[in-house]
């Protein structure tokens, strides 16, 4: 539905879209068996424009204004966080992990947008068009062991570490969090990913998501210079981080299932023989597989239709700028939390299935048709499900409005 | 959604219907323990207007135009189906049979918008409005025990009986289908319930959905006049009749499954208190309630958001009008599945579930809330699941159009 | 399992039960409706010699001995709980509501074997072969209301009320426990259900079980004597009561869940028709009909084998008599709670599933075929579900001993 | 339970398997993503005396006798299925790949047992005991690709492949079948795996039970003696062979649904830490983590109850020799069908939770703990369980004898 409301104009970059998911969904199987890092990958993907996709048109980018943008958007509005997470979603039915670099890719631009100043937002939201930036990050908010020291003339020392840092090895740019003993504050800051103490370690190998760069860095007296702090204002608006980011995953979580149900759709249509008690003589008439392919359908479409909801609603929140309330803003969060709920069972879900639905010859270690199981498995495990229900449910119990958390 | 989107000028309805609500909620577990026929409030869901809400404005109704209207309806452009259905959702939140009544009202009335002669439509949709006319049915088209003669000048004599007629206790106009042995064809036709020969048993007493008057019509060598006869169109937009009762039973699951939750968070907040074990003070704060108060809220959710989506999907086809092809409209029966499948579900779940958030007190006869399970149980097997389910799995496999059945 | 172990020479009793199950199974749909209390059919139960099946042999009773007696038990050793449970299960695939009275009838008098003098054991149980006594009880232990005042020679005078006093209304003998003020301690007595004073209302109208004669009782200045205090040991023995209780509960579900799915196929083979776009000509073709009815079995049997092995540790258990330790105890606890976890979705689930099997003609109010579901829904609720699930998971992750609590 | 009816005497073999668990356990996740052949393990297993477990006694190995054994085995009656059942799964709960060519060893030795004339089990048998064969087959009745050409005197020559051939590589006798084209009837003989011709080929590469060693083995004009032809006999018993082979399947999946839960409980208790929200001190205090503990317990218990179910019927069943009719034979399929959809589901299931349980840390590639879901996945798809739901329900609606299949 977003799609019919995309900007004219656009034709081409689809295409290029097309192309380069077919190359991707191609390549998937065998980088998924390798795991390490996806340069040609992350080239193409940067050469298909989609890395300024949440950066505002007023510097260069893609993405409407934040204010005095109208419904019924015409061409020259503008993408909205909705469009850019249907592009976040297609990649995912491809390749997942590379959907979540993009996905932390428009994070971090967002953050820049939310909580910079008007020349950090300039320099950065610019830089990010004229050179092409790919961002990292150091901000796991659960990992305290990097520590910042005030240089006493509004700069910092950063001394520590950091785990679970996406996309930062091969990045250009990186958002930093650190932690300030003096005062107990946290420090949020920009900095080059070439910066002198800066070391990014390969160090991520994992279950699932295995490109997706989320290895260790370490920060050797690691400078940062008062320009590049980033003061985040206490407003609800620039709460919208932390939903921004809890979208990415959600339709990170559907693209997986919907890469699933289609992997096993060709794979079954390719592949598939009835069993040999089935009494049907094409594969396509067996009750049972229908009856799988129908809850898969289901569930993946529920949870599309909940994602694009709860995009929408960003959309909306994040038109209205500053003068967003804590009401609308608490909206949006628990529309998210309920569209991921129900992505995140799905992507399991839908990946288990596919192989009830392709049988035993579907599990050739080449094919990695697990890596759709495990890629949500790794991912649905950023912040636990079970306390997502629990805040939806007291919300619906009680109607009062929860406070802004570090993943709601 | 659609309430922001609901012409401008009805707050006077909005008010109307508010106060309907809540005095259909307060009498509802009385009258699920009484069952029988629901006169008086018959008359205040008429007197709230409701009757006309799916006859067109043309003929002094409520509902928007079929074709010329454009999207982004201004008030004077009337209802449509995704309307009338979160009418239909929000009576069935506080009592689903009385729900059941108000949709097969709007479905005899598309009939005839469907099916019928300029006359026709004339005739019998002003006169819904003129003389606020219920409308029965003797249509269930797996029983096939009555039949029509001839009478070799266009009309038809009818012999022969019909069961589950939902709405025609008390009604004042009905439609109604026989067969004709001499040809095997379908005869289609509207009748005053008062047509001599006719006989309305008040014989429905089920364990759910007990006021909703779905007993046995006999009809013996009753006349229909030729004027009388449908004659229904080979064309896609003919058998939107099959789409817009798939919907308002939908719509109605989902109103089931949201007034189980509501009625289950007012029952917890008025009565609740924490288990023994629960370690906490206030039962709201126990985690496992808070956290099926979530699962409730999410399936009511995701089922309410897939009845959205089918909800406007048919909107946009009945738009269309005679122009609709056969694509576009199995798009929206598969839409109108896919949500039906995910409500039926809901609606069941939440109606057990209910009881595990109230706990044992919650049992007393008197509060009669199990009526959402049996209204639910009931309702739920007007057609089966398994084959929806099957259905949708089997495009989802093959991408062949499905063809229109009687329930799909 | 446990009927081939059965003492021989019971082909009589078994004939009897038989008989009595079928009459029961007979007139249960219209006792379902009708709701009160049932003094026919008790008395069939009593005609059938099912009052003293917990009652030991030394007293005229049908029960095995506590000690002494070995595994692999001849006809001379007499019942034990997993024989009680049979045949608490087989009564509630009929009537689940009598089924509650026998095992709550059985539960009182374990009561009195475990926690009675000698004297009051020998009065009490060879009364109830002697008079063929039926108890109730008035101990529901969330019921703080009744109070007692001792009288200075170990007697008591009872002042108040308790709740859910199940089988009490046309009982003869009852237990009872109130709540000594002055020590902040339980008492817990005997006494005749017509003691001067008691007063058993009529005031049992529940959704579900409403034969099981669970209403208010009201004492007023009702004398306890000294002789008729049980004092109940600090012993792990004397907490076998709770789980003898458990015990029926669990064994009660699980009868729900094999009484919905015989109806079920029972229904189906009498009345089933094929769906008409199932493609088959029998109905017991379909192979949708035919997964239905697979997880019927399963999900029942499952409970069925967990509840065995649940009797079967609580009769290894009661074997040791005095001498049984608390990790014993515990383990018997646990295996009873996991039994009941299952079976409690069992019965739920099996009752709600029976309708999509049979399809719509089977909601008719006479059949009362939803008296599965409601039935399971009521007793379901006696302790909740959650903290059960939790307690298991508890002990699974810490290998700690669960401590006896009032439902564990 | 099995275990303590196990003969005395074996505490020497109980502390070498326990020994030899604990060796496997900690190699399990390195040989997982190796991948390949586990000779080393191989040798440890027949160290440990368990090639010989379903060797019957007569012939020096440990598996009591079929028939004149009494239940209340001593010590000298040796092994039943139960016991070879047990020690399966708990091999199967460190490494499920090991415990399927276990497994399967003991198949091919039932095989010779049930099929075999005096002679032939004699000679193989004993031959197992003497030289600790290792026995592997090539005998997938859906791979039609194996020839046999007939030599005239009662021998064959074969020509052709078999896939899935687990256990082959490293073996020294297989079990083959091949299709005699000129009769249409299958060949089932023994041959020592170094046959002049024969080629095992090792491809098996899946993404699970990835050291089953399950690979192509061909077959270029290899010779079969006459001797080394198995006539399997027309008798219910023969076809016990599938059973014994369900049998293990499903106590495969049993001991994969009990790893991962004490694998989980492991990891838990080591480096859980309680979530940030979650208000408790220590992970195990989570409410929600010990609600996901006691329903993976609660399903692996169901699973293994089933399982035990299903093992005690076939051990009566093989103690009823040539004697064993159709009926009970059935019966027995029956069982292992139903405990093997619960094992299916559970293990499943255990393994996608087991990270719920353990959070995000846990998906390190190196600790391989999605290694119990893969396995899982992989060996689930052996035969279709939606066939085997079913037939399950198709004999709990009409109460036929299911016939023998090729899976049940």
């Amino acid at each position: 539905m977003n799609e019919t409301l995309r900007p004219r104009g656009r034709e081409q970059e689809e295409a290029r879209l097309a192309a380069l998911l077919e190359a991707l969904r191609a390549s998937a199987p065998q980088r998924d068996l390798a795991g390490g890092h996806a340069a040609a990958e992350k080239q193409r993907i940067a050469d298909a424009g989609l890395l300024t996709i949440a950066v505002p048109r007023e510097f260069g980018g893609q993405f409407g204004a934040a204010s005095g943008a109208q419904s019924g958007d015409t061409a020259s509005a503008g993408l909205r966080w909705s469009d850019v997470y249907t592009i976040i979603r297609k990649l995912a039915r491809v390749d997942s992990a590379l959907a979540h670099l993009l996905g932390f890719q428009c994070l971090q631009v967002a953050s820049v947008e939310l909580w910079g100043s008007p020349a950090q937002r300039a320099n950065w939201l610019q830089g990010t068009v004229e050179h092409r930036w790919w961002w990292g990050n150091a901000v796991n908010p659960l990992d305290t062991r990097l520590v910042a020291q005030s240089d006493g003339a509004g700069g910092w020392r950063l001394h520590g570490k950091k785990g679970f840092c996406s996309g930062t090895y091969g990045s250009q740019m990186m958002t930093v969090s650190a932690h300030d003993p003096a005062t107990g504050n946290p420090v949020f800051a920009v900095v080059p990913t070439t910066r002198a103490g800066i070391a990014v370690h390969d160090d991520w190998d994992p279950i699932g998501q295995r490109q997706t760069d989320s290895g260790t860095v370490s920060f050797e007296n690691v400078e940062v210079r008062a320009a590049e702090v980033l003061q985040r204002p206490d407003t609800p608006r620039a709460t919208l981080r932390t939903l921004v980011s809890q979208g990415v995953l959600t339709n990170l979580f559907v693209g997986l299932a919907e890469g699933a149900l289609e992997e096993a759709r060709a794979y079954v249509l390719a592949n598939g023989r009835p069993w040999i008690n089935a009494g049907v003589q094409h594969v396509a008439d067996d009750p049972y597989l229908q009856q799988r392919f129908g809850e898969m359908r289901v569930q993946s479409l529920a949870a599309a239709v909940l994602a694009d909801r709860a995009g929408a609603l960003l959309d909306a929140a994040w038109q209205e700028g500053e003068a967003l309330g804590a009401a609308t803003r608490a909206e949006v969060s628990l529309a998210i939390s309920e569209a991921k709920i129900v992505a995140h069972r799905a992507a399991l879900e839908t990946g288990e299935q596919l192989f009830e639905a392709c049988g035993a010859r579907a599990t050739g270690a080449a094919l990695a048709l697990d890596r759709f199981w495990r890629n949500a498995r790794v991912h649905t495990l950023h912040d636990p499900l079970d306390y997502r229900v629990r805040d939806v449910g007291r919300h619906t119990l009680l109607q009062e409005l929860p406070q802004p958390t570090l993943y709601t």
